[in-house]
């Protein structure tokens, strides 16, 4: 394994932070949003945006005429952040409440994808992580929409994990008679709802 | 209502837009988590992190050994992302795929709270926001953890909201014997999970 790069190694809490793509990969397959962090003469901003991971890079798409697209496509330097929540961490003392979270931080610089065939086969993963196996049931998608959409994609070389799981480890007041424990979130797709322009038009079976 | 300055105003549909403050801050008290954007040594940082909005302000807390809090409250200017899903459009192209979301971009610079009072109100707002009405059940706060932890305000002033709400608009290919609709996401808590260490003691009313 590499050494890693200070940049990447947190101050706080060391022994959550985890580099295998495994951990990493399943992190980033899970969250459906990544927030885009750049500078801009001096001030930093933070775009949240879909993207899909394949292989050993992240994707996102926009459109061309999208101010923050043209900008960090230029090659500007890059942080993204994903944050899974997984249950809040309820202590008998404020301060060792804590959240249980699953989070990915990576630095890059973005690659513009310009091949067609390549773009397209990023619309379909960025699709079907949204919508899992619904490409070929779409309408097609036309040679304009490419043109009009831009393709960046971002290395995983510089990815770092940072996970915490578990109860409260509340040994200093294990004593007191105050109730601790964790409190699970759960993020669930509900039934879909058809639109009045799809009124009558039964539900692919990938969506049942 | 004043000019709204550039660097609020999407490049992409300025029509989601919205700068009110009850649509910012219903967002801002369901979103747990938040992602900070700093600069340093030009090159963009982004942190998750748990915070709550009181009034006009929003509040986050870390360890006084933070690199990251070190770092930002030095005043750096941050650009603060937080992020709600609430479903996944699905178009009859690939291309009018979309996701209805609901999202705040904040910039400022960190005021630190020393005040001992204001801090230990801020980490009241904090947990009741995680752990709604848990404050006075709890071990009280001590004076050395208020003096380990570090509470940085932002305001609201320069806090901007994008929504989408709603179904495809896929007119274009609203004859197509496709389906389309939207697939809502809900998070939810799940029944809280007593720990060891608290076994036999009572889930407290404001858990029930």
């Amino acid at each position: 394994m590499q050494p890693i790069p200070p940049h990447l190694t947190p101050s706080r809490y060391p022994k959550r932070a985890a580099y295998d793509r495994d951990t990493i990969n399943a992190i980033l397959d899970e969250a459906l949003v990544c927030t885009i962090s750049f500078t801009l003469d001096n001030k930093p901003f933070a775009i949240p945006t879909g993207f899909v991971r394949h292989e050993d890079k992240i994707y996102i798409h926009g459109s061309v005429g999208s101010h923050f697209i043209r900008e960090i496509e230029k090659g500007l330097p890059i942080c993204i952040s994903v944050t899974l929540i997984d249950a809040i961490v309820v202590a008998k003392s404020a301060f060792n409440h804590s959240v249980n979270y699953r989070s990915v931080i990576l630095f890059g610089t973005p690659e513009k994808i310009e091949d067609v065939p390549q773009k397209i086969e990023a619309f379909r993963w960025l699709t079907e992580k949204f919508v899992p196996n619904s490409w070929d049931y779409l309408r097609p998608i036309r040679e304009n929409e490419v043109r009009k959409t831009t393709v960046l994609a971002f290395s995983l070389d510089e990815a770092s994990a940072k996970v915490r799981t578990g109860m409260t480890g509340d040994d200093e007041d294990k004593d007191l008679p105050v109730w601790s424990g964790i409190i699970p979130l759960e993020t669930r797709r509900l039934a879909p709802v058809t639109e009045d322009l799809s009124e009558g038009i039964p539900l692919p079976p990938h969506l049942l």
